[in-house]
């Protein structure tokens, strides 16, 4: 079956897909693949907003007390933080703060998360937290200017609800520490964003109700509510990895849709969400992270996430990420849409074309996505529907589409595909012997495998519309480009005199 | 049929096909496109020299006369020189310098070349030509060293056998410019290399044996021979271009060997031959240079031209060329392996599939060439067959091996290509409308559709050896890259758990 | 006697010193060495608009005629054009148009000017004239948009008052070609921007009223007038390069001044006026240009020259230029901001100092000018007294201020100068023997010598007010930098302690 | 009293100052900081090996034991030791390798040195550490070829003579792991060079002895022997940072000396001889570090430590640097030679000074040395003398020489100084109020204020001789580059005419 593209826009492509991204721990950041990386993904994809944990930890080093004339005081050092923001802007993305975790010396105990130990205790002074806060939210308003940093989206603490990132995942002390975030942070402009409480999908349905309450009890400030969205089930451990079973994508966007849903209501109902971490799985070396697969099964949840919170955040934008220790390969199953090295996986690619699409919504699909820009192109995003348990791959499937183009008697379609053959580092990587540490040949090899396969062609025009087959392989995320051709062939060209056939 | 390729090399590949390639006019070279161009390519396929007209024309203001003191003097000056010449080294690409044409303050004539009006006529003072040539080689040598110089083949003047090149094609008086060159180079230095005398297709075959003749009766050095090839036929003219009747490509294998052979015999037959300027039509306004046929017309010449020439130089890198004028149209017939802009066209990749080639020979045929480097890399360049009349395209084409390879048990193959279909930005831009100034959006899909089309796959090896069939569309150029793997896939590795399987 | 500077602005500086700069004919834009220079310019000066000859002549291959099926046709061909401004607006500099000369193929005669040939004869058909500058504005609105080639102004033609520039220069002729120029300006659209004519300085004092009257009467469309300035005397030749008596700054102050003047009263007294041309000399080859005095004398010009024009262009930003042909030595009295390979001159460093001027002008005198920026940086620019006959060279002079600062204890001063001494590549390369081609050490001890001699200082801050004696050299142009300090040195700082001593 | 310099070489510079330099722990060079910081040094300055602490410590990942059916195995990962030495290799620099510190899973104990705590304790099993020195020391030959790594010195552990570096300080148990080590290195290629004891200033002058008569008893490899050198007393410590007295220069060259004097008579007596650290204070938060004074300090040391020993790695090249966390404050006294963000130190420029002497030595003294390269440019290195107790600096010294130059009539000087007043940035950072984290404006005066001060001038050539007289201020050192100048300038030439006088 055909679908026939209506002319007019049926809706704006909202920017929710790229208004943030997720990356390793803050001082990361400061790394030369980290940047080389994400200025490659900024140059092709472009997001607007950067989040990671680790900004107070002891590796940025903004919290140091010491002792002057028997004395305690706390110097509030900005070496690092200024270097990765500096970066981020020349990079042309912005920070999404996410203040946590505990400085060991403001710390109220030991707990950490992490290779890295990322302290997960409440603050033992709150006063001094407050301080803290301030401070460091001042110091970027002194910086990059309040107009800037007005735009920057602060969020409270990460995943209060796990005991694995708040000691106890005791609710009661995450009121308390966002309430005194929150006034430090309006203490310093009323105008700044603040928010949270960031939540794990295994969250109970009550977390963010009682945390609705207590901000609007308290009369708390509040600009977004936030939570994180995955869904991948328990880890099956082999060495240097996990397996795990998927739920369907849908599953994805019922997470995204809940807050509204939960906070219908309240005071908080008209806020905006930010889905501020979401993958499949929530591992770091779940090799699913690599695949085409990975690409196909997130496709409907760029298309149409946007519909239901204002920004989702892929976690992560590289394999520049140290949770689970340094990785051992090069595939090691991370989050990234980069590999060490900027080899591009699958997904990044899905981004990639995502960035390609235009404004105008035209057509929206269980396949396909079709929109318009303003000079005129027509670009269709397309995927191949997937199995999430592999046991049923779907091995060809057809999305057949009539395309309404400006008059022309031709147009120019460049299709990109990523698939199973297509566009698929980590199935090169794998024909290679999945060697450790490639060698600058097979690295080279890799690129040259990662990128999408492409071919165009000349389409005909009949009465302002082309008619577009595209059929699609085992995984397949497809990107097509329909342009108008203006025809400036001259009168005299004759392609049989190409050879030098003197003319009939 | 399949070829059993022989594990022993049965020769080795010269460096004849990239020791120097050709180059529109002297100060072009000071253009942007012209050395972001020569960057991709050196970088890409890496070239040894550069040899172009003009050095002594008006544009690069060597030759500068002027009155002191009611008398006449010659200031020679190398701003240009010097910024060209820095810039080659740079790039990491030398000289072949051609020494011509005439400064209008020195000719003896009004007769010009080319658009750009290179005066094609004798000095009128033999002394201050002898200066001239003197005080150039000179200063090179002084700014650059006498070992670096002593690599530079110098050639005297382009074409003296028509009269286009050289008034009144006169073999004496370029007999009598040669003797007077090559002394004066050697005046600098003895052990510099001069040579001549740059013959056209055209030249009748007594012209080499005559210029023999006259340096071995009058003791004129000369360190190499050299002479042009091309293919075409009469220039059939329409605006802005040509079209032109091709000879087989074997036609220029001959070309090469003539000088050899007509040399044979003489004091000169042991001598370098340096064929400094090939190609198919030798008008810089043919489409046919734009081609996918011309990368498979050029294949077997590249591979087999080795063997009888010390170098045969591609005339042109670049579309920045302007003997016609400036080019009205991006693709416009000229010679470049590259447009404006760097849009790579088919015969580049067959340029840049030759520098992946191994240096050890394993075979050679008519429709292809194997080759091994010493990390035991195979190397496979095919070609399909092509009709120089366009009347009878080879539509299909296969060529079977049987490779030797390193102990194994997989092969990774990585294989490149460019046909009709793939790589082939003239045919993409045939298909946007013949764009004269093509967009930013219309550049970016230019060079999208003009890099090859890569797959990759993994082949076993069985008794060593890998069986290879490459089938070939029309007017296709592969590169076959056959890589032993050494397989580092962990034991606990099981595919079937990547969607969270169980093991069973 | 110190003067004491208010507090309060007394004006805000215009940009009219930056909104254009002058270059050397239209493809030399190509070049590398011009675009290297201009991004070096862009990044340290930064201009707005960018103005030169050349556009239509035939280098730049826009008007082709061509023969088809017997009839004469024209191409209008924009591969260069394109090249041109798409360098222009990455590099961040926008055109200033002019519509010049004309090409061979559309003249009605052969004179030419420069060593390049520029045509400066009028059309053989007016109407294929239109056509070209339809074709060509119309062309620039499709490819750079409306909006922005809205901002670009279009002058016609270049000192129509010189028989060099315009046979015979035949204001009727002019008057004719303006018209026809102006109407196929706004066929293309109504809000470009189109002006006239031009004028040199030694244009007589009813060229611009006869103009104004022509325009008026046929209600042709102007939009700004233009007009260039010199100071210079006659040539005195000597070989490659000219000596020329200067006229005091000041005449440049006069004819920036004097189209307002001329035009009172005028249906165009309110029109934007702009000085496409200015400089001490007009030859491309008088040593002046690359001195100290160049800078000190053109310095009280920069600084008040936008009281009186909208904008005044420096001929030229770099040596990169050949009316008189290719240059036979570095330094040989180029125009140019840079020489060729991007040695800095003495002028380039007042235009540098200028960018660094805040827009709140606190004070203007004879030799200096105060300014201060939204930070709070109280910026100066003061130059040395010159001597324009070069007999009484001022040797030392002494500009005392009392400058209006933020409160604070001490301010940071860097102060930067250019002077016989300092920053004075062309007096470094006299001493290093004017070396005409120089090598790669040299040319670094070149670019080392062209940089300003900075220091830097702690001042005293004494109620709200620094007291700043800036003392003079031969032909300095100075620039100091005056920033409140805010002190964070901790309690704990000793000084004494940094050997190890012991606390007292 | 002037000193003449005699026209023939007494000596060749050697390499030992450039040979080694220090740097912070291994994977801090996979910022982007860093290598943009060594980047700039091997651009100017050059050195050959670069080495520092924590190749096996966990941040790097070398060291990976996992469990597998019930087993333990250990998979040594080479992730970020490619990237770090493919860095390197990139940048120019080649590493010196020091084996250390203990992988937390192979350590015997939880002893740790640094905030980043590098565990010091011995290998709980000998085996599993030479199993991965072998496997490391391997995939290096593996990776970069036999050739390049056989260049690498490798060291064994790290100032074992301190039990803040080496539990207990035992020398048995670092015999053992020397014996251990030297032999797993020996079995990947016996060519490989590996040496130690990379001893402290304060070892007992019986460690090295013992250590030779250890080797020689048991036969066990060694290629050179290795020591640490510093001047500095105790620390008196201040929040953030120390203050301590030091010793005078000269004891750093005593210190390098004695190896060589400890083992004369061994059979180690003729080995090579590294000092692979070496400094002032051994503390990255001293001040002296950063200041004028320090540059002068090293000085002679640089000129004359080449006679002692095979090389003197300066500790460190970079403020990125993290042994007592992260810095607060840009200038904190840290080792490098460059602080973070590229801001150059005095003693940068030592060093930048050494890099351009030539490789003759025509004159060394107490406070000078001089030298002549190939190409006869004459190149002298001064500093002023300095008191190491900060008591009675010394405000005015003068160094008087007389150069022998090549024919000329006059020469060219160039001459750049650092000292308390020029090249000094940290003067310019107090002079700003030291603030801890500069804006973008404030990096950008410490840029230009970290520049040395440069003047140049003609000087007369008598009977082939110069006399140069540099008056030196306090703590300069400075570097005078006298090169002969070949006068090119016109007959014409004259300078009475530049403001268009004419000729008398």
């Amino acid at each position: 079956m055909r679908i026939t593209v209506a002319e007019h826009p049926c809706g704006r492509l909202s920017d929710a897909w790229r208004f943030a991204v997720g990356t390793g721990r803050f001082e990361l950041a400061l790394r030369r693949d980290y940047q080389d990386s994400l200025a490659l993904i900024q140059r092709e994809i472009g997001f607007r907003h950067i989040r990671g944990h680790g900004l107070f930890s002891d590796g940025v080093g903004v919290h140091r007390p010491y002792d002057y004339r028997g004395e305690r005081h706390v110097r509030h050092a900005f070496t690092y933080l200024d270097q990765v923001v500096d970066a981020y802007l020349e990079l042309g993305i912005r920070p999404f703060l996410e203040l946590g975790f505990m400085p060991a010396d403001l710390a109220s105990g030991d707990q950490t998360v992490f290779w890295w130990r990322g302290n997960v205790t409440p603050p033992r002074s709150h006063t001094e937290w407050a301080d803290l806060v301030r401070a460091t939210v001042g110091h970027l308003v002194d910086r990059y200017g309040l107009a800037e940093v007005r735009g920057w989206p602060i969020e409270v603490w990460n995943e209060p609800d796990l005991t694995d990132f708040w000691q106890d995942a005791d609710a009661g002390a995450y009121h308390r520490l966002y309430e005194v975030t929150a006034h430090a942070v309006k203490e310093v402009d009323a105008e700044l964003q603040v928010g949270g409480p960031a939540l794990s999908p295994g969250a109970g349905d009550d977390w963010l109700p009682r945390f609705a309450e207590f901000v609007t009890d308290r009369s708390v400030p509040v600009d977004f509510v936030s939570r994180h969205a995955y869904t991948s089930g328990p880890a099956q451990h082999v060495p240097f990895g996990v397996h795990q079973t998927l739920a369907p994508a849908a599953r994805l966007l019922e997470q995204f849709a809940s807050p509204r849903q939960q906070l219908a209501g309240t005071p908080l109902a008209e806020l905006p969400v930010h889905v501020t971490e979401f993958n499949s799985s929530y591992r770091p070396d779940n090799p699913i992270h690599d695949t085409a697969f990975h690409a196909a099964y997130l496709a409907p949840v760029l298309a149409g996430g946007g519909d239901l919170v204002d920004s989702f955040a892929y976690w992560t934008f590289s394999d520049m990420f140290e949770e689970q220790g340094v990785p051992t390969t090069l595939f090691h199953g991370g989050f990234g849409l980069l590999t060490h090295r900027q080899i591009k996986k699958p997904t990044y690619h899905l981004y990639a074309f995502m960035s390609r699409l235009g404004d105008q919504v035209l057509a929206r699909g269980a396949d396909h996505l079709v929109t318009r820009d303003d000079s005129g192109r027509v670009t269709v995003l397309a995927w191949a529907p997937v199995d999430v348990t592999g046991r049923d791959p779907v091995d060809g499937h057809t999305v057949r589409l009539s395309l309404p183009v400006a008059p022309a008697r031709t147009a120019f379609l460049l299709r990109s595909s990523v698939s199973e053959e297509a566009g698929n580092a980590w199935r090169a990587w794998c024909e290679l012997g999945r060697p450790a540490s490639p060698t600058a040949y097979q690295l080279d090899l890799l690129r040259t495998a990662a990128e999408p396969a492409r071919r165009h062609a000349s389409l005909p025009v009949v009465a302002g519309r082309v008619e577009l087959d595209l059929h699609l392989t085992r995984h397949e995320v497809t990107l097509a480009e329909v342009t108008p051709v203006t025809d400036e062939t001259p009168p005299w060209w004759d392609e049989r005199r190409l050879f030098g056939r003197e003319p009939s």
